[in-house]
C-alpha cells in the first residue's frame, strides 16, 4: 500500500512503462471504474459508483450527520455532480441495507435523476416511507439473496449478511473485468436472530473462482477478536428482566435494531409485560418491520401509550428511542422530567442498550445522570453486555479477505485511521501492498486485469442541507455562525441625508449575543459617543463612500470593543439613505 | 443512602424528634459545616468549604471548561457569592494540587477576597505564575507534607498522595468536632516517579483514632481494579524508543504530567536524543518544575526549537502540547500541516500520552487521522499503554475507606453517577447508608458528633467568563447566540419621519449567517415586496407605536421565511427615526 499523499494519477502516470501503456490500450475496453463518493475518510454518507463502458451503478446513497463545526445543518449529503452529468448511463441504485447512512439521501438523488431503485424487502420499506416524505416517487424493485440482475453490462448478486437490521446484503458486482464484491456493512454472526447466517460459502466459491476487487467496510477494523453474537444482548435481557422484579422496564436502542426490539419483545412475553413504544422513528420502523413480517409480535402485547396507566410497573416495558442521548429524543425528554407521559422514578429499570457514536457521549453520560437523579436504576456503557457492535471485527475482516482472497483491497466505509488499518490487514493476509489502495472521495479508480491506478478526479464533498435549503449553506455562512456564536453581533446604524451627504439620525447600536446589556449599559453608551465623535470627524466627502465610511465605524468600533472586553463580535454597519 | 432528589432540608427537619432537637442545641456549638461550591454532579470547578464557628476554610478554587452549550464560553469559575459575604471568616485558602480544576478560579478570587493561599511548592509555583497573568497579589505559604497549620479553630494538616501532577496532598482537617480528611485527587502508586509512595500509614493512624468524615474524589468510581503505576509508561517508552529507530519520536501529553515528561527526559538520554519543547503551557510548566527541581533535566538535553535543525531525525524527540486535540495546539497545527517549525512525514513516530477527556474524542481522531495523512506511525488510545490515570479505580476508593473508617462519607469530585458509585462502594465497605451522602453544590451540610444533615443552601452555580467579562454573559446572551448559530439572523431596518409618522426609507434587509445570499437573491427579494406590502398596510397611527411596528415586521418576515425555507433566522426590525 502507497503512502496517501503520494497517492496521485501523475505519480502512477510517470511509474508505468511504455509496454505497460500499450498493454493497457487492449484491455481499456474491459477497464472497471469504482468511484467512491463518499464514506471514505468518514463516517457516513455511503455512495460507491460502478462504471463500466456505458453503465453506472450506484451502490447505497446515505447521509452523513453534521459535526461541531457545521452549526445549524441539519444533514449532510453527497455532491451528486458526477451522476447529474453521466445521468445518461445511470441503470440504477442498489442498496445494501436500510441504515440511514445508506439510504438517507436517496430521496435527494432521485429529486435529481430518475433511476430504478433495488434493494431487499425490509430496506426497500424504509425507502418507501422516506420517499413519501419528501413526495419523490421511484421504481422500487424488491430483490432477494442469491438474486442477480442485470444492469447494463454489468450483473450484480446479492449476498445474504448479518448486521444490526435485518435484509442485509452485500454485491458481487459481475463486470466484463472480473468480479468485485462490495460488503455493505456486515459481521458474522452464525445465530442471528432473524433469517440466515452471512453465506459465507458463496464469498467462498467467488473467491475460488477469482475475485478481481474487494471493498469492505473498515468501522471496526481497530478493534481485535470477533464481534459477539446478538442472542448476547438477548442473555442480557433476561438476567436484566428477572433483576427487574416488580419494577418498570425502560429500554432504549436504535430504532432500527429490529433484532434488538425483537429479543425485548421476547423477554416482554416470557415475563408477562407488555410493551409500549415510544419515539417517533422507533414507532415507524415497528410498524413497517410488523407489517413486513420481520418482527413477530404476539397479539396483544404491544399497547398503546395511553393504555400503560391500566398495568402496574412490574407489566410494563417501554422501548424508546434516545440511546444516543438525542436532544429532542423521548428518553431525554424523559430523563429532563419533561415527558408527558413517562416520569422516572426509582421504580424504574432503564437499560441503554447502546454505545455512544463518537461525538455522543456527553448527551449519553449526561441523560445517565439526569435518570439516576430521579431514582432510577440505569444499565449503560459496558455494563452486563446490552450491547454488540453491528460491524465486523478484525477477525471477521480476515475471513472476509481469506474466503474472497481478492487481487486488489479498497478499504471503504471509514475514516482515515480505519481504512489504514484494514489495509494493514488485507497486507497482512498476503495482499500485494501496491494492490491494495487507501483511496479518498471523488477518486476515479480504474482497474483492468491487471493494474488498480487512480485516473482522475470527480467532483466530490459535502452538501450541507438546512432545512429546505439543499447547498444553500456554504463555507461563508457557516464562518458567519461560528462568528456570531462565538461573540454574538453589534449592529450599528446610522442615517444619511442623500442630498446634503450628512449625518441625520444615529449612529443608534443595537446588540445581540454579546453581553447582558442592562449591565454594560455604560460600555455600550460609550462606544455611542465614540463612535458618534467618529463620525463628526468625517469630511463631507467621506459620506458618500460608504464603503469607507462603513469600514471606518467597524474600526472604530471593534478597537474600542475589544480593548474593553477583549472579545471580537461580529460588528454589522448600516448605513440608510434618506 | 438516601434517595438524592428527596435529599432536602425540609425533609430532615421533619423527620426529627423533639428529643433530637434539643440534644442539637448542645452539639451546636462544636459542629463543623461543609459547603461544596463547586465539583459535584460536574466536572472540574473544584472547590469546598469547611466552616466551624467563625472560622472557614476553603480547599482549592478550580475552573472548568465549557460545555458544548456555552458558545463562546472561555471558562467557567464558581460563584463566590457566599465567600463574600463571608469574608470576614475566611482564614485561607489551602490546595491540594496544581491542576487547573483545582487552582483555576484562584485570580478570580482573589481579586474578591484577600486571603493567604497555602500549597506545597510546585502548586505555589504554578499558583505564582497564574496570578501575575491576572496582576493579582497574595501571600502564598508553601506547605510540606505532615506539616499542619492553624486556620482559627482549625488544623489543617497535608499528607502525601500520588497523582498525575507531582507535590499533591490530601487534608486532614483538625475541628472541635472532629478529623475530617478530603483526599483530593489521588492515586496509588507504590513505585511514583517522582517523590514518595502515598502515606497510607498516616490516613491508617487517623482512621484508628477516629475519622468524623471523609470527602473523597469520585472521578474513577466506575473503573473496577487498581491505576497502574506510571511506571508502566516508562516501560512502553522505552519500548517504543527502540521501535522508532532512525524516526522522529513525537509525544503529546498533558503539560502539567511532570512524570510522564520526566520519564521522555530518561528515555532521550537513554537513547541519544535532544529534547525540544513545543507548545506555550508545556513550556512554562517545564520551565517551572525544572527551576522548583521537579523535573531533572541533565545539561544539554533540552535544545532551543530553531537548533532542530543541527539533528536529524534519530537525535530528536518532540514534547508537546495537544493530546486532546485542542484546535489551538501545537500538535493540531502540525497536524494541519500549519506549523512553521514541524512537518509531519514518514519518518515520524508520534505518540499521544493521554486518553481524550469525555467531550474530546472527535478532536483527538481527527488529529489521528491527518497525522496519519502525512504518512507518520501514530500511537494512541488504548495502544502499547502509553497512559495511565491519575485518580484511584474502585480497589483504591475501597482502599482509602478501609484505612480511614469514617463514620461520615460525602464523595467529590465527580458527576453524579460517580458520586452514587462512590456512595455505593462505601455502603459495600460498611458505612451507613444514612451516613453516606450525594450532595450538590452549595448544599450546606452540618455535621455535628451523631449526624449528618443539609441545612441549608449556599448560593453556589457556574459563572462564565469571556473574554475580560466575569458573569456578564447569562443565558439570555447564550440564548442568542445558539439561535444565531442555528439560522443566522435577518435584519430589517425602515426609517420613520417623526413629525408624519410615515415611512421614509426601507425596508432594508441584510442577513448574516442565515443563506448564501447570491444563490438567494430572488428569496430576499420577494421578502422585501411583502414586507413592503405589509408596510403599505399599516395605518398611521401603527407607526407610533413602534413595539407593535416591530412585531409586525418580524412575523411577516419570519412566516415568510420559515414557508419558504423551514428556518427560523433571528428577526431584527430596527426602526430610525429621522
Amino acid at each position: 500500500m502507497e503512502n496517501y499523499r503520494k497517492k496521485s494519477p501523475s505519480r502512477s502516470e510517470s511509474g508505468r512503462s511504455k509496454i505497460a501503456v500499450k498493454e493497457q490500450k487492449t484491455v481499456k475496453k474491459c477497464a472497471v471504474r469504482i468511484i467512491p463518493l463518499g464514506g471514505l475518510n468518514e463516517i457516513g454518507k455511503n455512495i460507491t459508483l460502478y462504471e463500466c463502458g456505458n453503465d453506472i451503478v450506484i451502490v447505497d446513497c446515505g447521509l452523513a450527520f453534521p459535526d461541531s463545526e457545521m452549526l445549524g445543518v441539519d444533514l449532510v449529503i453527497p455532491d451528486f455532480t458526477y451522476i447529474e452529468r453521466n445521468a445518461d448511463k445511470i441503470r440504477g441504485v442498489v442498496l445494501t441495507h436500510g441504515h440511514e447512512d445508506h439510504i438517507g439521501s436517496l430521496a435527494y438523488l432521485l429529486k435529481k435523476v430518475n433511476t430504478p431503485v433495488y434493494g431487499t424487502r425490509l430496506t426497500l420499506g424504509l425507502v418507501q416511507s422516506k420517499l413519501e416524505e419528501h413526495g419523490v416517487t421511484a421504481k422500487l424493485s424488491v430483490v432477494k439473496p442469491k438474486q442477480r440482475i442485470s444492469l447494463g453490462c454489468m450483473e450484480v448478486e446479492f449476498i445474504n449478511v448479518n448486521h444490526s437490521i435485518p435484509d442485509s446484503v452485500a454485491l458481487a458486482i459481475h463486470t466484463p473485468t472480473g468480479v468485485l464484491i462490495h460488503t455493505g456493512d456486515f459481521k458474522v454472526d452464525y445465530t442471528p436472530i432473524n433469517g440466515d447466517p452471512i453465506d459465507l460459502a458463496r464469498f467462498g466459491e467467488l473467491g475460488s473462482k477469482g475475485v478481481l476487487a474487494l471493498l469492505s467496510e473498515s468501522t471496526n477494523a481497530e478493534r481485535s477478536g470477533y464481534t459477539p453474537t446478538e442472542h448476547l444482548v438477548g442473555e442480557s435481557f433476561e438476567k436484566l428482566f428477572a433483576k427487574a422484579e416488580d419494577r418498570r422496564i425502560i429500554i432504549a436502542t436504535f430504532s432500527s435494531n429490529i433484532h434488538r426490539v425483537q429479543q425485548i419483545i421476547n423477554c416482554a412475553v416470557k415475563y408477562k409485560r407488555k410493551v409500549a413504544i415510544f419515539g417517533r422513528s422507533m414507532i415507524n420502523v415497528v410498524k413497517t418491520a410488523t407489517e413486513l413480517g420481520y418482527l413477530n409480535v404476539p397479539d396483544g402485547v404491544i399497547i398503546d401509550i395511553d393504555m400503560m396507566d391500566r398495568f402496574t410497573a412490574e407489566e410494563i416495558v417501554l422501548i424508546t428511542t434516545g440511546s444516543q442521548g438525542e436532544p429532542m429524543s423521548a428518553l431525554t425528554r424523559m430523563a429532563m422530567n419533561d415527558h408527558k407521559k413517562v416520569n422516572i422514578n426509582c421504580n424504574d429499570l432503564i437499560i441503554i442498550s447502546a454505545t455512544p457514536i463518537p461525538g455522543n457521549e456527553k448527551y449519553v453520560t449526561k441523560v445517565v445522570n439526569e435518570l439516576m437523579k430521579s431514582g432510577a436504576e440505569v444499565i449503560y456503557e459496558k455494563m452486563y453486555d446490552v450491547h454488540v457492535s453491528g460491524h465486523a471485527n478484525q477477525e471477521e475482516l480476515k475471513l472476509m479477505l481469506a474466503l474472497t482472497k481478492p487481487k486488489f483491497f479498497i478499504p471503504i466505509h471509514g475514516e482515515f485511521k480505519h481504512l489504514m488499518r484494514h489495509a494493514k490487514i488485507a497486507q497482512e493476509m498476503g495482499v500485494d501492498p501496491n494492490n491494495a489502495l487507501v483511496a479518498q472521495i471523488g477518486n476515479v479508480i480504474e482497474i483492468n486485469g491487471d493494474t488498480m491506478r487512480v485516473v482522475s478526479q470527480a467532483p466530490a464533498g459535502r452538501v450541507l442541507v438546512d432545512g429546505l435549503g439543499v447547498g444553500d449553506v456554504g463555507s461563508i455562512v457557516l464562518r458567519d455562525r461560528k462568528h456570531l456564536a462565538q461573540d454574538g453581533l453589534i449592529i450599528v446604524v446610522i442615517a444619511i441625508e442623500k442630498a446634503s451627504h450628512s449625518l441625520v439620525s444615529g449612529p443608534d447600536l443595537i446588540s445581540r449575543g454579546f453581553v447582558y446589556v442592562r449591565e454594560s449599559e455604560e460600555l455600550m453608551d460609550e462606544a455611542r459617543h465614540i463612535l458618534a465623535d467618529a463620525l463628526k470627524n468625517c469630511m463631507p466627502d467621506e459620506f458618500r463612500e460608504w464603503s469607507v465610511l462603513k469600514m471606518k465605524m467597524k474600526d472604530v468600533l471593534s478597537d474600542y470593543i475589544f480593548t474593553k472586553t477583549k472579545r471580537t463580535p461580529m460588528i454589522l454597519p448600516i448605513i440608510m439613505e434618506i
